[in-house]
């Protein structure tokens, strides 16, 4: 009941802010998209990635295909022409970004404790931030240059390169977990779990398994297996995570055939 | 009196969350490293960025010497080997990266009104961000490749793009000024002073004089002119900025030999 009142409260809040709606142009197949449908799920401002809302009081989400993006949508919503974008109110103003789309959300909803930035967590948010920057300086090139590499005589070079992130990752992570910065969900949680749960296309194509990262004996790695586990068992992720057969689907365009 | 009592307190309540005290490494020609001294400046900790401090009850400050690196410091400090790192209290931790350490400073500090992430405010932080984004991503990469463009012939273009990228982070800022997001300094103007106070590197080098953009009956580059000299007149950047000289002096790594 508490979690409920808090979560009616900060969607009514964050609606208030936004001038009475939201729209979400999105794509259930894109990591940074995935971000921002996280921290609406989490906002309870969704139930899911159906474009048709399935919550009467929430957000509306406009399904983008990035594979044949139309006209319309670099050209009046995001002139960048990815996704994602945020309409506020029925008129605009369009944000974009899913960093500052992510932050916004949880700022507007007066979720403070999410993006720890009351005072006394000065110390925890600099720790997520550490954790966000590990995920998108090391970890994302990591994992999008070894989907790339079709050259199996390289691919062992780039398989170790992002072990070595896991590794960098897990440097920076509570001791404790499960989550980023320790037993509560944080931002650094909702910007990194889109790219844990694509782990699956890494596996269909080249055979990636983070559980081998955590049969060497060390420590971050370890820690790292833990976060991943329970960032893919939170609802909010779950719910808006894409059918791995849609996203292996999805990236063949960068991975090629799959492997026999 | 009010402005300075309100200082007094964050200072105060910033030290009581670093453990006491405060060391930064830092270097006076780095702008990522002013990028600290300006908020440690703005809250009060210092008043210029001489190593030995001349405000008793504030940070320290310990010189680098970047182009002459002392082991000890990769070895104890930073691994990374950069500046700035901050130390709090006699035996650490050690924060890194100058964005996390700027927020850090600000938000132990109580300064929520420099970092914009009340409630209110998610509108206005979305701004900053984006000034803040623009600058990284746009202006910071276009300033580093003029500067480092030996070619007379390849010179124009670079110049060429140092003034989309101007052009580009003008489109974001407010359309009143003088500051980044409005009437008020933000963390956005933090992090972005240091390197409008190196373009007197560029002038000497490249001849590149930011009045030029002004010139053009151009909205967006006008307001950025407009922002650059309010930034450049504020105390905590002038007392914060290296003498030109010392600076045309240290570029010239980056640069070669002065034009003449």
């Amino acid at each position: 009941m508490a979690a409920a009142t808090t979560t009616n409260t900060a969607a009514a809040r964050l609606l208030a802010s936004a001038g009475g709606s939201l729209t979400l142009y999105t794509s259930r197949i894109c990591p940074f998209a995935q971000r921002t449908t996280i921290a609406l799920h989490d906002l309870g401002l969704i139930d899911a990635i159906e474009p048709t809302p399935t919550n009467p009081n929430g957000a509306s989400l406009v399904e983008i295909d990035l594979a044949n993006k139309p006209e319309w949508y670099t050209a009046t919503i995001n002139p960048r022409g990815k996704v994602p974008a945020l309409k506020l109110g029925s008129g605009g103003p369009i944000l974009i970004e899913s960093a500052l789309i992510a932050e916004y959300l949880y700022q507007a909803a007066g979720r403070t404790d999410r993006l720890l930035t009351n005072p006394e967590d000065a110390h925890t948010r600099y720790a997520a931030s550490r954790v966000t920057e590990a995920i998108n300086d090391a970890f994302v090139p990591a994992f999008y240059a070894l989907l790339r590499e079709h050259d199996t005589e390289q691919q062992p070079a780039a398989t170790a390169k992002l072990l070595s992130a896991v590794h960098d990752v897990g440097a920076v992570l509570d001791a404790e977990g499960p989550y980023a910065v320790g037993s509560e969900w944080s931002v650094a949680d909702t910007l990194a779990a889109p790219f844990l749960a694509r782990l699956v296309v890494l596996k269909h194509y080249r055979g990636f398994d983070l559980k081998d990262a955590s049969t060497a004996r060390d420590e971050n790695s370890a820690r790292f297996v833990r976060w991943a586990t329970a960032l893919l068992e939170r609802e909010a992720v779950k719910q808006t995570t894409a059918p791995a057969e849609s996203l292996v689907v999805a990236y063949a365009k960068y991975a090629g055939p799959p492997r026999v």
